[in-house]
């Protein structure tokens, strides 16, 4: 079947089978099925979608056209987290050393900013001297000793999602459930792990705007990976507001190292809490959540989850100086803040919006290429049901330059809403679609 | 508003405006669109469809994107014919003469075969000398001084078409109302004629299979023409069996010749004259079909079709023989004759696998760049109703080789049905779509 075929047979609905799919991935890899024939084809799958049958199929293949990381005979369990990705969403930086300082391996790869969401790489290589470009063996090696490493994706893992993915991001072809499943799933399962905990984000600043949308995503994540037997278990969870107040790269650190001090903002630091207590249960560390969680909290209580963190990143080649302001994060030089106009309670807090303004700000990217600014972000000094009055600060920018903060102000006039009632905080986790 | 932004209002069903969709396109003919983005919002159409605004805009849009003849002054009306393609369709080969000796004008731009379907340029270009590649002032000239040309589209008319046209042949977006209106429209109303008569091919062989997709097809033809000011008619004709008997290049310059010295099948030669009598009934010759048929007749009856086809091919550097066999075309080393095995009335002729045997043959293309074997093709010996018994010949397969020739004969084993009871045949004009 030629690579024309199998377009036609997807914009008509039909349902690829395996073979069918992997000779059109193989081709898109050799160049023999050029990029314009790849994007159509993804298009036609966004508007036609595919059976769970054909998403594990294309998760395999993705996850075949690549190297898989081995880890031999580690003493505990390989397991990983994933977000879908949000605005203000670190828990992966402060879960990873809680995760690893209790027991658990997690060879985390993750990805960068794109559009209004943030990147865990971008956040990380704020921090001065710190690498996430490790290669297959300095991931192994640090897994090993450190029970964890935070490592951009190599060449050799998944080329096919790398190559789909960058397609997709530029034809509008990112919002499709078997594409995200086969995306996310193929580089998890890529690392060889034994079980992921996937974030799903859910709200105006992700992906899926409904619960519907999420819970759908949800369910066939868990799906795709008891096919491919690999256990994944989802936590659908808010994206209406930003998760914590910090949106930016170096501002994001701090918060990260907040969070592993025990004084983050509640929702992220309740957030890291309940994700690493998922990852116990599912690596069998912890009989139930509230048993995780205890061993989370116990983890940042002590100071081993920090101590942990600060390990990892030395390992990575980071410098974080606990004596220095901001631990020698770069700072930007424009800092202005956004103040309140009304009277009431903030009853909207726009994820999206935020996120755009950080984007503006030079704090994230449209395309990949783009450079990414570590200093600049936003800091969101008031969230969903906080009273508010005139002159109250909303926002802390952190700007490259003074024009740069007035775009940004503009630009986050938009992004709240007052109301004179009072007004619920917002709930972090909405669903768990499995069982347990 | 960004190609990403276009692309992803189609994909959810927007609807675009002109300066959104003027913008989209020159971004792709200038190449900040790349392909991979173009071919994206492609199949966003195909599968999300285009109101009729839209379309009249993006046919406006194509049509602006390159030069329109201009014809000055000339002494009759200047009109055109289109056939959204089928199989031995070969209609314009003789309805250009009689239309141009009756005292019509047709600067008649043809494509080239692709897929199943044969292509016009291609099938004049079997004729010795003959070339297609006019230019707008030979255009000019020789429609003034001829009444006529067969032409190939100039470099510099309708670029957006052409651009698009070659990505939707790649990626299965061909098959689109929205898409094959604004690709046809522009194309012939950058010829600057007064209008045009278009035949609508519905069934087996043709893009649109159903009645419904033709007559939504033509719809769609006359409901653009009209909103720009030019008169659109349209005929919707059966394209389930091959029209006439020759499918290939050589063989239907042949058939065409024929059906101008009054002797061509029925059907193709019945089709020819009513074309020509909407024409004139369009032009203003004639005041009903009837009558404009009577034209035609005329035409063919005197000679005079003959004769100017002679001039024109003449003019175009062509050099048919009268006197030598087959008029001097090239012709296959290879005739193999495919009889039929069982007694009764044929009941089906497949004009897609006759097609599709011919391009086996090497008569058609699968890519745009590949070459075209002039001689070879396939005569249909019985159409739809003729009655047939154990021996009599069905096909008749011109090859380059034998083992080309194998090939086509196995091909058609499949092309054919058999009845015992009788079978009417097919009639040809199945809807006209306007009132007259």
């Amino acid at each position: 079947m030629s690579a024309y075929d199998v377009i036609r047979k997807k914009r008509d609905g039909g349902v690829l089978d395996e073979d069918e799919m992997r000779a059109f991935v193989a081709g898109c890899l050799s160049g023999e099925v050029p990029d314009y024939q790849a994007s159509a084809f993804l298009m036609a799958v966004v508007l036609r979608g595919m059976t769970p049958g054909e998403t594990v199929a294309l998760t395999r293949i993705m996850l075949e056209s690549g190297r898989t990381l081995r880890f031999d005979a580690l003493p505990g369990p390989l397991l990983d987290k994933h977000s879908t990705g949000g605005v203000g969403d670190k828990v992966s930086i402060p879960l990873l050393p809680i995760a690893a300082s209790c027991g658990l391996f997690v060879p985390m790869i993750s990805g960068r900013s794109l559009g209004h969401t943030g990147g865990t790489l971008d956040k990380l290589e704020s921090i001065p001297g710190m690498t996430t470009a490790l290669g297959e063996e300095a991931i192994s090696r640090q897994v090993r000793s450190h029970g964890g490493c935070f490592a951009a994706q190599t060449a050799d893992l998944v080329p096919a999602d790398r190559m789909f993915y960058a397609l997709r991001d530029a034809v509008a072809a990112v919002e499709s459930v078997p594409l995200i499943v086969s995306s996310i799933l193929s580089k998890k399962l890529a690392e060889g792990i034994a079980g992921v905990v996937i974030d799903v984000k859910c709200g105006r600043g992700a992906f899926m705007e409904t619960i519907g949308g999420a819970r759908e995503l949800a369910g066939a994540l868990e799906a795709a990976g008891e096919a491919m037997g690999v256990p994944v278990k989802t936590l659908v969870t808010a994206m209406d507001e930003p998760l914590g107040a910090a949106v930016g790269n170096a501002i994001e650190i701090e918060e990260s190292i907040r969070v592993l001090e025990g004084r983050g903002p509640a929702d992220v630091a309740s957030l890291t809490v309940r994700l690493a207590a998922e990852m116990f249960v599912l690596g069998g560390l912890a009989p139930s959540v509230a048993d995780g969680e205890a061993i989370a909290r116990r983890a940042i209580d002590s100071g081993r989850a920090l101590e942990r963190f600060e390990r990892i990143v030395a390992a990575q080649g980071g410098r974080l100086d606990p004596g220095a302001p901001r631990f020698g994060l770069p700072a930007a030089p424009v800092t202005r803040i956004v103040p309140a106009a009304e009277r009431g309670y903030l009853s909207r807090l726009d994820a999206r919006a935020v996120g755009e303004a950080v984007r503006g700000l030079g704090g994230g990217r449209l395309r990949r290429e783009d450079a990414v600014d570590p200093a600049v972000g936003i800091v969101c000094r008031k969230k969903t049901g906080d009273a508010v009055a005139p002159g109250d600060p909303l926002f802390e920018i952190h700007a490259a330059s003074a024009e740069g903060a007035d775009a940004a102000a503009r630009r986050l006039a938009r992004a709240t809403g007052v109301s004179a009632e009072p007004v619920p905080r917002a709930r972090v986790v909405l669903d768990r679609t499995y069982p347990g």
